[in-house]
């Protein structure tokens, strides 16, 4: 690398610059302002975790997603992390160990080896809320309100909301007992929403088997027709299924009442970027974006790789992005430009107006520089001996 | 790594939780906003960047201390910062490319391969302002001026300052000539500030030579009667010498005249942790605390190392270490508990409080926890077919 290109930056890389930097420090703050309101405790989790600690969940899309660091002092691997949740959860399950409920938000930093869609980069800003030891769907309920207010206050109130749930497909594939390579197969398909490949690999299976009904599934989605097409399908089938319909019927019914501005659908055999879940998930959309704002859902599994097993659920949004959809309206801070004069009166002044306003000071060799060009509005000038604020013609 | 220890965290890594997580966000954000105000524009640098991107200037510390990953993109070695004032020159000097004189901040998580003192570990949190285009005395002392008052915002009004300036050593060092294993020992022994040993390495060189005039600087620290001194061992030295003393006297000046509280005294031969600075640099002291808590300085290299030559001064402080001294008095907000109550009329009460107010909202599962213990002081009562706010007794 010569001199003269030292300053590139790695694919999925960048600098922000003014004033994008200062518009997602503020939506981040307002972000993070937002879910303490609603009573989430801000924690703070490590950039750097073991391996062992950052890996949760069946999915090996985090462990793909990880960068892998040697801890020269031990010699074992640690990772960079790739999602913050898993390090909440090993939070509320081991180092905060509280009894009963316990709500938690972040927002940080965290990096993948790859950018996980076009809205984002390799090192997204995440944040995001998390509620353990409530296995209660109002808990679900909360989560999902709350994520729909932060998305408001990031100037999007109108999101698409996607709702699955992540045991309809567990419950079946576990039920129809495929080898290990279907299977595999199988997911992948449904993946990737491919009919034509779920058609070949369960074409022959019986209509009323699992098999046959996960095929039938995977062609449903939509708003309130799909779920009664779903619930014709598993008509008769295991308990826990039904169940799962009734509880995104009840989602549908409270975004119905809480949320009329949202539209929302039903996917049964939602799986993509869903690593850790188990439950109930969600997933929201802006118009004319393909992937997700916001998205989050049940996971009550995580808990109990630290030792201590607790129902969980949460959300969480890439500030970036969101930043970068531009539906936000920011007003930009004024500022006052002050000339390099040595005198106290003005240093008194500048201090008083800094209390509250941007002063720029012009340095001895600035003083020839262009006030607007450096983003001020106002300008100190002395009339008859006093220091006054001036607006910049 | 079995289930039970999966919580373990690496040496010099932790979660931070509440309430200390908020304090730190809360410093956070008075640090950036006391810089925005003094006209300094929020940058966000990459997590990550190339190698030879990271590594500027001379020092190899840097280097040390950074963490190296392979980009899978493109096979190349990349770092995760370890430190971001670098980053700003880079941003600086190519990314902004402006004329004139630039003012930048920023504030986030650093990597380091070791923990670098005992306030800090391995993941400080840096937040720091530079100033790039001016080589003036003025852009100096803006810049000591703003560390002291994010210091006093951040609770320490009362630091010690220690002046030194990186010139004085290099320009001697390059005067004497010594061989190269000589001139590592000599900078060694100045570092750790062993005497016996600059004795040993030095005691030959004539008083008047370079040589001796550093085995004599070495020994003097102190306030104005050590600058006094150096004037002494110096007189008769190059121009540039004696511009540096001359220089450190008069930000002396500058002190005792607007900052009559802050203590400082000078070190004409500090070199430790200043990796790529070339002139007047500075650091201040917690009372008791051996490790500084910010520390700066002029930088004129880094920029031509990106394509542009450009003056540049600036600071940086760890927020985490700033914290953990606990100078600063927090006022805790309350927090008001809501009940589980399904009432519309209860809603719209909790949805007004969160305009400014933190509300705890009860689930069905949670209406046996105690209020306070949520950090609440108040609580939402049903009065008279009212809802209204109570103190919690």
């Amino acid at each position: 690398m010569t001199v003269s290109d030292r300053w590139l930056l790695p694919d999925g890389v960048e600098d922000i610059l003014p004033p994008l930097a200062g518009q997602i420090e503020s939506l981040r703050r307002d972000v993070m302002d937002t879910c303490q309101r609603w009573g989430y405790q801000l924690v703070i989790p490590p950039l750097i975790e073991y391996l062992e600690s950052l890996f949760t969940g069946t999915g090996h899309d985090l462990e793909l997603q990880t960068f892998k660091l040697t801890d020269q002092l031990t010699g074992r691997m640690m990772g960079v992390r790739a999602d913050m949740t898993p390090q909440a959860a090993r939070i509320d399950a081991h180092t905060l160990g509280q009894e009963g409920i316990t709500r938690l938000c972040y927002a940080g930093h965290v990096l993948h080896t790859r950018p996980r869609h076009m809205l984002t980069g390799r090192t997204p800003i995440q944040a995001g809320c998390e509620l353990f030891g409530s296995a209660s769907e109002a808990a679900d309920m909360e989560v999902i309100s709350l994520m729909l207010e932060t998305l408001r206050v990031s100037g999007m109130p109108r999101v698409h909301l996607d709702l699955a749930h992540v045991s309809i497909y567990e419950t079946l594939m576990g039920e129809a007992s495929f080898d290990r390579d279907t299977e595999a197969a199988i997911f992948d398909a449904m993946a990737r929403k491919s009919v034509p490949e779920l058609d070949k690999l369960l074409g022959s299976c019986d209509p009323l088997s699992a098999g046959g009904r996960l095929r039938q599934l995977a062609r449903v989605s939509g708003g309130a027709e799909a779920l009664q097409e779903a619930r014709k399908i598993l008509e008769g089938a295991p308990e826990a299924l039904l169940g799962a319909l009734d509880q995104l019927g009840r989602v549908a019914d409270m975004l119905t009442r809480d949320f009329p501005e949202i539209s929302f659908g039903f996917d049964f055999c939602e799986l993509r970027g869903y690593n850790y879940h188990t439950g109930l998930v969600f997933a929201a959309y802006a118009p004319g974006h393909g992937d997700a704002v916001a998205k989050g859902g049940r996971y009550d599994a995580i808990g109990s790789d630290f030792g201590r097993a607790r129902p969980a659920t949460g959300f969480s949004l890439d500030v970036r992005a969101l930043v970068s959809l531009g539906e936000r309206v920011v007003r930009r801070p004024g500022a006052v430009w002050a000339p390099a004069d040595v005198d106290p009166a003005l240093e008194g002044v500048i201090a008083g107006l800094r209390l509250t306003e941007i002063v720029v000071r012009a340095l001895p060799d600035e003083s020839d520089a262009d006030p607007a060009a450096k983003g001020c509005d106002r300008i100190l000038v002395k009339r008859d001996g006093q220091w006054v604020v001036d607006q910049l013609s």
